[in-house]
């Protein structure tokens, strides 16, 4: 195992992460919080151990698909848990467990939060909860590759490891400079929607918070109520960058190379805008049979079902009280989650239609034996390879959900709470029903349960694998192997393994 | 589509039904219960039915998969229908789909009712209600092919859409053979079992009946409270029965001709019995924790969870007020539910196993990607094909299953009672939570919920495809076409359909 690139790649976080974190410290300066002197500190510390990790850059940068996986996972847990330290030393949380659920929820983009009172947060720290979704929406990993350069076939595997959804193949001769595409779209929708927000009044403040939220499809809010408080016209606003937040970004790089046509063909973005029309207008029959007003049922209804479909998060009612089949269907809505190639979480969209379509395709097969039909998505053929991993995929997802519902049970809770808590967490959603609704929070779970989530919300996000092969026997015999004899791989590495593709 | 041999077999089944409706007959005659003439005017008409549509024996036997299929999903359709006239006749049950459901319930062996009093029942309506459980057990599609000859590979195609699990295939060149030991062994057991009942002083009838629920793993009882107030001797025979009849019964096959090393090394059955002793495992000690003895605990334990995993539906306790991680466990077994080709339903173990085998093999592939491992199972590579199908199952069952979940959800229960319902129903358990606990029946849904749950019966005990072809355009096209055209279908099969292997 090539550890020394590890230890780079790390060394190279820390350091954004510090750049980063000067940010707050700027919120606490226009507030004059004395706050800003904890984040200070901790960007002082990043930025000089992540110098000092990242100093030396090491010859052999060439990584394969298990480092990038390994990188990827442990990135993201240094980075929460310096994201962490600040919450400690402001006071405002006050145990190391709950400081890191609640950091992992923002790297995640989940939103979930452990605060009973988030109004009571000084500034820098309800910007910085916010920043964190902004960051782990587009992946911080993808902003390292806009800005270092590595070697030959090193970018994808770091990429597909930190990409939601089944491929990112077709952008490999490009990574570079796909992911500076990327970014600049996230950073320039980003900027569209608090244009959009301030326009309806709504203060500076609060209009980068929420834009981060929607941006990263993250959903803390800097009020109690999340957006139950601002004007429909608001809420519409957010309403709809939730859905374009939710979007494969593919269509937006088609958009911008005026390839409209093919942008409007992609058959995800299709069934994912037909899904959310559906859901809306079931929730919204639901709303008005049981007696709201048509115009503001349909505000609730396209608001909770974009932010839960999106896993966003935010919420402008409290759908703990609505009829049993809207619940029913925002759950359902929790599992499929948005596009591949967007910043929101979930099953995606194209894994559920490609599962759709195997099955429809098998109950043929039972009617015409001989026939030969393949898969099809976006008009061509889905390889037999996507469709195996998706249904592997589909396997690992339901086992460490149901392994993890069997953990969290163990502390006595609602079936309904334990469910939706691990749906919430593991789709990074944020809220889920009865003990953890809209309006509760998850502060209530005891410290074993909250690691339980906090390894579902990173399992989430880095799509399982990443993730699960760090308790693998055989990545902890490599690690040990190599404090005995360090060079030992680097030798290895000539004969028995090739860069990928 | 061969229609005059899907004719034959229907007519076959009929008669079958009518035979066998004699026995609840003779139970009249026992205990000179007057309602025995509707029993026995409905086996008449059966009879006569059966005997006309089966009258003529058609020239073309040869009939496909599809044909296999919808055989077998009419026939079960047709057996439940008939099956549910004397309900209505006797006036026990009064409306169509209760009676369709109780009937429904009883051949696929799940043991869900609609009934608030059962000890209210005749004699011969409990009698006919077990007796369904233990035709449903085996099949009685199965028991037609240990009779009556069919040609060539027909035998099959029935038989694959019937039998639980994913492979019946190594037994194609003795169906009719095989068929037959199976009935044997079924037979024996059930024997063995209310002989070792009477040995503890059960009543002959209780007996019989709860032999027959326990054989099919079906779990209608005769009494209000199912098994509460029977002594622990009993409900251990009961317990190790229902373990005994979870097992695949290749393990008896092999028994039976002295191959014990084979029968003991089969993953399956090792499986199925370590998920067992854990899932007691952890129920005694939460039962021990919250004050119940020792003895009792660890009786209750072992019989619920063994009730469940086979997906028989007794009960000795009201599992309801158990912790919630003993009933999350207890959900958990709901879907894992027995061994393939033994009488219980659910996912089965193999499937699991294989699922949670390719999963490891996949996490192995990122370490090391140049190796090719293979997932085994009893030491034999699982065919790819094999694989697949287990996935495709995978993914149906998790659509259908969440498509009843929204249409039950409909009438407004809680989402408990409702995710619960569905799962005790497309595993054919019987019992859920909450509204449809064991204390409970599921007299209180809605006509349409009923039906849903109806469908999901059949869905989960024909291991969904063949039923859900049923609704597949094409079949209806080629039946309305045969309307038509009666004769096409036979002079096309000589070009373009060839018999499976």
């Amino acid at each position: 195992m090539n550890d020394s690139i590890i230890r780079y790649i790390l060394g190279c976080v820390l350091k954004i992460e510090g750049a980063l974190m000067l940010l707050p410290c700027l919120v606490a300066l226009i507030y004059r919080e004395g706050e800003g002197f904890c984040y200070l500190a901790v960007a002082a510390v990043c930025m000089v151990l992540g110098q000092m990790m990242s100093f030396h850059r090491p010859d052999n940068q060439v990584f394969y698909l298990k480092e990038g996986c390994i990188a990827t996972s442990l990135s993201w847990i240094l980075m929460s848990a310096a994201g962490a330290v600040p919450f400690l030393l402001t006071g405002e949380i006050t145990s190391f467990v709950d400081a890191m659920f609640e950091t992992v929820s923002g790297f995640t983009t989940t939103g979930a939060s452990i605060l009973n009172n988030v109004e009571a947060l000084c500034h820098c720290s309800l910007f910085w909860r916010s920043f964190t979704h902004w960051i782990g929406g587009m992946g911080v990993l993808v902003f390292l590759l806009a800005i270092i350069p590595l070697s030959g076939g090193s970018h994808i595997n770091l990429m597909r490891a930190e990409s939601p959804g089944p491929s990112v193949g077709k952008l490999v001769p490009k990574v570079r400079y796909t992911a500076r595409l990327l970014y600049l779209i996230y950073l320039a929708l980003t900027v569209l929607e608090i244009l959009l927000l301030l326009a309806g009044r709504m203060p500076l403040f609060d209009a980068i918070t929420t834009s981060f939220g929607t941006a990263g499809t993250g959903g803390f809010g800097i009020k109690n109520d999340s957006l139950m408080g601002y004007s429909a016209y608001l809420q519409w606003v957010v309403t709809i960058f939730m859905v374009l937040f939710g979007v494969n970004f593919n269509a937006y790089y088609y958009l911008l190379y005026r390839k409209v046509k093919k942008a409007l063909a992609m058959e995800e973005v299709r069934w994912y805008l037909i899904i959310i029309l559906c859901a809306t207008g079931i929730i919204w029959f639901e709303l008005c049979k049981g007696g709201m007003q048509l115009a503001g049922a349909l505000t609730h209804a396209a608001f909770q079902v974009a932010s839960i479909i999106t896993t966003t998060g935010f919420s402008t009612a409290d759908f703990e009280l609505w009829s049993q089949t809207s619940k029913t269907v925002l759950v359902l809505l929790m599992f499929i989650g948005a596009c591949a190639g967007s910043t929101g979480g979930g099953i995606k969209v194209s894994r559920v239609v490609v599962l759709v379509k195997t099955v429809a395709k098998e109950l043929n097969s039972y009617i015409h034996p001989k026939s030969i039909r393949k898969v099809k998505l976006d008009a061509k053929t889905v390889e037999h390879e996507v469709v195996r991993s998706i249904n592997v995929y589909f396997a690992t997802f339901m086992i460490v959900f149901t392994v993890s519902v069997v953990l969290v049970s163990l502390e006595g809770k609602g079936l309904v709470t334990n469910f939706t808590a691990v749906a919430a967490t593991i789709n990074n959603i944020g809220p889920g029903l009865e003990l953890v609704g809209p309006t509760s929070n998850f502060s209530h779970f005891s410290n074993f349960s909250k690691c339980v989530l906090i390894f579902d919300m990173l399992a989430g996000r880095l799509e399982l694998f990443p993730l699960l092969i760090l308790f693998h026997p055989a990545v902890w015999k490599e690690m040990r192997d190599q404090r005995h004899a360090p060079r030992r791989w680097f030798g290895e590495a000539k004969y028995s393994r090739r860069a990928p593709r």
